[in-house]
């Protein structure tokens, strides 16, 4: 083998990775957008093959070579090649671990428990899902042991989303959190809330489209590259640098709901398609790493979407969309009623300040079942327990409660944290953005380019290059989740006058 | 190698043919219906890879081994396997005459091609798409070669979409109807055309929306298992017989467009709903062949959408959808509209009559493309005179002329006979049908069942089973043009009194 050889196979590799991710993605963005009901049979059959042949090309021996041959030589790589190098070593390491039978009957039952939580969770019945769960838990929990023997397994699945992290780590960031948020919601809950029943009106889902459309443009996404659909569980689909979907769903009574999810789910869109070109169909591609994404749709979502100078600058356009059920209404009242702090029972609806209780239940509740301390049938029960003990309010039943998100059906277990890390890594940014740049003059005219570009530049562009601990110094500096709290206790004693 | 290890090995790779075709497949669909419109680079390079590791796994030694060895021992096989085999072997030969940078190459200029013929289409701009072109008739020339190098190119590729046919039995097929139609065609323009202007009233595309709903209950089609979508060009995709997607567009100003264009889609996907289960994931899941596909979608479109019978059946159901476009008109006038004979210049908007000249144009370039004799450069100008020459028409630019169908950008050549040919057969299908059962009493109600029966169990089971022929024979009978110019006579004899 010589060098350019050697780099050529590299680059090849990387291709073909590409595709099997697209495809197989492709299939899965069809699955829950277009395709019709009762077609899980012939896509999981395909899904399964995608997952085989990917992973017999990726696990081959020769690829092992081609990747220790170039690690031998990274003194000769550019930083792009041997962080490729490096990060393929990685992937193969942990792919050669895992049988090439279980892979494949991994991806089939991921495909699988996709349909089942759609249908359990329509119809409000855990047990409809609970075998599949099962057996996913127990997936993970093996795949863990290949992922890092040497880690406890929940260790193990929550470096893979967030490297460096682990339970040890999360439950001194959630202590933290706990220690500063908890006090404050007992605060607000003596005091009167603010009326947000205009929220709750009546918004034809043919206007919110619309309002989707506006939102999209404010947030600076061109349409030429990122698609909008709709889907039960909102969702960011990057496949490259210029072609990344978003979906939303439009519920007709609670319009803030898809308006945060655009903008939520814009923030990750955004993070895609501004990853540097020299990146692209390689294995460097995407966000770094699930919490530095995460930190970018909430950053877009609260950070500005939740601002009194963004709800300022686009609300005049809003009442344009929505005439008659904001007729009575103003931008403060707005912006009072969408940041309303209430401890609630679905995740994606809660607030900014109760947010995290949510991501705890969760943490709680992955802990146990990968540590083999929860039995997959007890989630209902403990999850409501949780949902009573952190938040304080009753679950009615397994639609609202354990069947709310999509994750575990994904087989992604482990990610949850991520969005409370995500929401601290926000929140630090912001801090240090506003010691950079003018950030809220050109908010409050719904000008967000020089907000994009800050983050473009310490964030974005790097994709995968920087390890996820790299980007948010770049962007934080030092990580203190102190930030985080030190915001929500100023916003918060503002709106509710603490 | 030993049989059963032999015959799971033939299952396994159907399989991976069927996951590749899907994958491949669901990347086509998605850039024309829901793909964000700059995307084609990403899209292209993932297809080239899917093309290639398709391309890499069906033409390697081992299968051409594993082929051989089982078609050595044919007589042990059951029918489903011979037949299997045989087809395989047949693709494999191909295949393996083809190299596989060619195969990629071309995969990838398909994916272009169809963008470029997107943007030329909209701006009328021959010379945008006139270059991706001359790639593709050159490459088809060449693949013709490989096809079957004893063959003019034109036959090579003519029996790839309908194996038995080539120049000389489509010059007698079409003289045939020629002779019958053309003198049809010169009566009728002597009589009063019946007036068709309420069908160009205003149709919002959401009612037309609706109405397509309707129409695939009328057709029978399972909406668990058939999906519609919008595209500029309607085409079905089937991917295994429970997960079929057919696609239309809506035209405002021409409410019959999209009627018709569903219905002919929903008898395409009848046939790959209907194909029998045993066939699925094989090589034989399909419909047999272009011609017998095509016999299917314009039996619903034209023998049973454009009858009388039907029509009557559905036309008060259709005023509840378009009440005010439709108040003053009669079942009886709605009947005549959408059978008025008059050369025209859109193929897919033709009548049931002249619609066969508009396949001869195609045909007659098509055979001096492949055959050498037309430049590219001279399509515009020859398909113009053409138009002139055979449908009496001026083409007042390129979008309603040679950039009006998106199948040469799709790499087919040689496909556009069978549109004709299966108007043909499905002919001849209803004389035999109505002599097996009543056919006009239940479509007269509404009620297609009987006739989608007759037709699943004379064609669609068999899928890929049986040769074309043996299908066409099946359901008609020796093949006779004059069956398809008596009905074509009768009908319109009777429609203008001639």
């Amino acid at each position: 083998m010589e060098l350019n050889g050697a780099l050529a196979g590299l680059a090849e590799l990387q291709k073909k990775l590409y595709a099997y991710q697209m495809a197989s993605g492709m299939l899965s963005l069809d699955a829950v957008t277009v395709a019709p009901k009762d077609t899980a049979e012939g896509r999981g059959i395909a899904q399964g093959v995608l997952a085989g042949e990917r992973h017999k090309l990726f696990s081959s021996p020769e690829v092992g070579e081609l990747l220790d041959f170039l690690w031998d030589r990274r003194d000769q790589l550019d930083q792009l090649r041997r962080r490729q190098v490096e990060e393929l070593r990685r992937s193969y390491a942990q792919l050669t671990r895992i049988p090439a039978d279980e892979y494949m009957d991994y991806a089939m039952l991921v495909n699988e428990a996709d349909d089942l939580w759609h249908r359990a969770k329509e119809n409000s019945d855990f047990e409809l899902f609970r075998p599949a769960l099962e057996k996913l838990v127990a997936f993970n929990i093996k795949f863990a042991g290949y992922y890092d023997s040497a880690k406890a397994p929940y260790d193990a699945l929550l470096n893979e989303y967030e490297r460096g992290v682990d339970m040890k780590y999360l439950d001194e960031f959630f202590a933290t959190l706990c220690r500063r948020i908890v006090p404050l919601i007992h605060a607000i809950g003596e005091k009167r809330q603010p009326d947000d029943s205009f929220l709750h009106r009546h918004y034809p889902a043919q206007a919110q489209r619309k309002f989707s459309d506006y939102l999209m443009e404010v947030l600076g996404l061109d349409r030429a590259h990122c698609a909008i659909s709709e889907t039960e569980h909102p969702f960011t689909d990057g496949f490259n640098n210029k072609d990344v979907r978003i979906t939303t769903n439009y519920d007709e009574n609670n319009v803030h709901f898809s308006m945060y999810s655009v903008i939520h789910e814009g923030g990750h869109a955004k993070y895609e398609l501004n990853v540097s070109d020299d990146l692209q169909y390689t294995c460097l591609a995407g966000g770094v790493s699930m919490g530095v994404h995460e930190s970018q749709s909430r950053f877009f979502e609260n950070l500005i979407g939740r601002s009194r100078p963004f709800i300022e600058a686009i609300f005049p356009k809003m009442r344009e969309f929505f005439p008659e059920q904001l007729e009575d209404v103003t931008a403060e009242q707005f912006y009072r009623a969408v940041n309303r702090a209430q401890p609630s029972l679905i995740r994606t609806e809660a607030d900014e300040l109760t947010y995290c209780l949510h991501v705890m239940v969760r943490y709680e509740i992955e802990k146990q079942l990968i540590g083999g301390t929860l039995a997959v049938k007890d989630i209902p029960e403990t999850w409501n327990r949780l949902y009573k003990e952190y938040l304080g309010v009753d679950v009615p039943d397994d639609r609202r409660g354990c069947l709310q998100d999509s994750h575990w059906s994904g087989g992604a277990f482990g990610y949850f944290p991520s969005y409370a890390l995500g929401s601290a890594y926000g929140a630090q940014m912001l801090a240090n953005m506003e010691r950079d740049i003018d950030v809220w003059g050109p908010v409050s005219s719904g000008d967000l380019s020089q907000v994009s570009e800050w983050l473009r530049e310490k964030v974005h562009q790097y994709g995968g290059l920087l390890e996820p601990g790299q980007v948010v110094k770049n962007a934080c500096g030092q990580f203190d989740p102190s930030v985080f709290a030190d915001y929500l206790e100023k916003k918060y004693s503002e709106l509710y006058g603490l």
